[in-house]
């Protein structure tokens, strides 16, 4: 488990709110309703404007997320580190409504902080990032495409991996880099940096 | 240039086309109407469906492309190889609106090809994978948050690093690792892949 690393979270200016998910990683949706939360994983998501800062996340409308996130209006984007990946997979594997065992969070030692402006689930242990968001009601895209759309309102970094508005990928922050799911459990994990120039 | 290395494409099956993009890539926006043609970088897309195999992409609504596929309803995705990135951020840096020096495929030294289906320009050399798409309108999403829904009809891979529907990143495929757009002409490349077991 990673929640033995320190965390070391900064806020990130709304400004540089998109690059946290510029580059594709694999998320984690959280939710909350009342004393009701959750956590998933999403492979589907990007930014759709800088400012304000808005984001589209693919949640499937069958998911006990979506449930949570009609009746609250809000919800978390976590970035996991590299670290995490064996518990992003059990994430986005099983449904947060059987609570035989705890939910999501307790069931795979993901512990959850409450955002700052929302309240919204986030999670700092082993992770890069989170943003907390606020939907933005598109009634006709959530059901023909699982499609919400949303405001980040507010937004935090490991300021070891990502500060000033720029990611830093080192091998000694191998286990904050981020995860690209590529099917079946299998992830890239970000790797080496190209610095192109312009001509 | 990549151009100098062999095409090895062959069809995917359009129950794998999501995976071509479902961990985060930039790619290349393609597009044509008539004698004109534009490309551009896009790091913001994302699978939205399954199947039907359906993407959504951001494209600003002042762009060329943009008005191309108004006009003609259809466009690639490709995705480029590492060994791209210049061409990558250059692509993303011009308006395929100036075509003094030729359009932006001649003046980057991009090879394009008619897609099988819908005849849009993808592109083989140095690139991992391309998509055909057909737009599905959505006249609001476009203008509010210029995010344009597409159908995928014909989807190809490179078969030394995608065949078989999984992706297979590996040291002498390197060059056609996919980039991932952290901001500011910055790249990381799908490195690592770690292989998460399901408990």
């Amino acid at each position: 488990m990673s929640s033995t690393s320190p965390s070391l979270f900064q806020p990130v200016a709304l400004a540089h709110a998109s690059r946290l998910i510029n580059h594709g990683p694999t998320v984690l949706v959280t939710s909350r309703d009342g004393a009701r939360r959750n956590v998933m994983a999403a492979a589907w998501s990007m930014p759709v404007e800088f400012s304000p800062p808005r984001i589209a996340v693919v949640i499937d409308k069958a998911t006990f997320t979506r449930e949570l996130i009609a009746a609250s209006g809000v919800f978390g984007i976590v970035v996991p580190g590299a670290a995490l990946a064996t518990q992003v997979l059990a994430v986005g594997s099983e449904s947060g409504r059987d609570v035989d065992e705890g939910d999501k969070f307790s069931r795979h030692g993901l512990i959850a902080l409450a955002g700052p402006v929302l309240g919204v689930p986030v999670i700092e242990a082993g992770c890069a990032a989170w943003l907390e968001c606020r939907l933005i009601p598109e009634p006709h895209t959530e059901a023909a495409y699982d499609t919400c759309f949303a405001e980040v309102v507010s937004a935090a970094a490991d300021a070891r991996i990502f500060a000033g508005g720029h990611w830093t990928l080192r091998e000694d922050n191998a286990d904050l880099h981020t995860l690209h799911h590529l099917g079946g459990g299998h992830f890239a994990q970000a790797g080496a940096v190209i610095h192109a120039r312009r001509g």
